[in-house]
């Protein structure tokens, strides 16, 4: 980290996340066992964007979490409605409009004999309940699409 | 990709994140040059949040990009103000309470032997410009430490 920070100390960003957290909102303090986590991630910007390409945009990152959010709570919903399938696939696109973040689409492919309907309604809940998605402020829109 | 996903269905999301930018919001179409582009992304939880650790959780991510969005922005920003600096390193701490995220926290560290108050002016302008901070609905907070 230290050797790419030092390399091109204007572009490339490496930060750490750690994670504080209390599953009981009530609790006087965070879990322990929750919160002894580090996580590293390098960041750059395309070439394009005057950067070395030697990791994924702020941009991405943020992207890549809503549409994350959002998949692993579809799923736990779809599990709840007993809505069967063998495969949710995501692809989100960010549209950026200067330097905003104008809304990020998300496109579902799924692969499942339930009717769209039913995969509508569980998007819909899990965009609803999403920790990442509660947390955001910029549109989030989203294409279902289903095979069996 | 295709793999994880078989191993563990229901905790590891593989997503997509593709770019499509104006850099200038007047231009009719998204600028071809910056969206061909397409990044991928494994996303787990770790095992006390029941999940198999192969990857950072969606929130995590979400941390990360508001962390590097608001260093990058920070650098160029230190840079126009001249205000110079040998390192800046962030920290981010995700407050997660029950599932909601109740705040960022960027805990930054810089080396520079300019004095704390103008780099507290460069996060905090920071902070009102990065495209993500923009995007985002959750309180960000920060630490500044500077030492020469």
């Amino acid at each position: 980290m230290t050797d790419i920070e030092t390399v091109d100390l204007e572009l490339v960003a490496d930060v750490t996340v750690e994670c504080v957290a209390r599953t009981d909102p009530e609790a006087a303090s965070p879990d322990p066992e929750l919160s002894e986590r580090a996580v590293g991630f390098v960041v750059d910007k395309p070439p394009a964007f005057g950067g070395t390409d030697r990791g994924p945009m702020p941009s991405e990152y943020f992207a890549a979490a809503i549409a994350s959010c959002n998949m692993m709570t579809a799923r736990r919903i779809a599990a709840k409605r007993k809505v069967g399938y063998e495969q949710i696939k995501c692809r989100a696109l960010v549209h950026l409009e200067g330097s905003d973040i104008d809304k990020v689409v998300l496109a579902f492919e799924v692969v499942s004999d339930a009717a769209v309907d039913d995969w509508e309604t569980v998007f819909r809940l899990a965009d609803r309940t999403c920790t990442v998605s509660r947390a955001t402020k910029c549109a989030i829109e989203r294409t279902v699409r289903v095979r069996s």
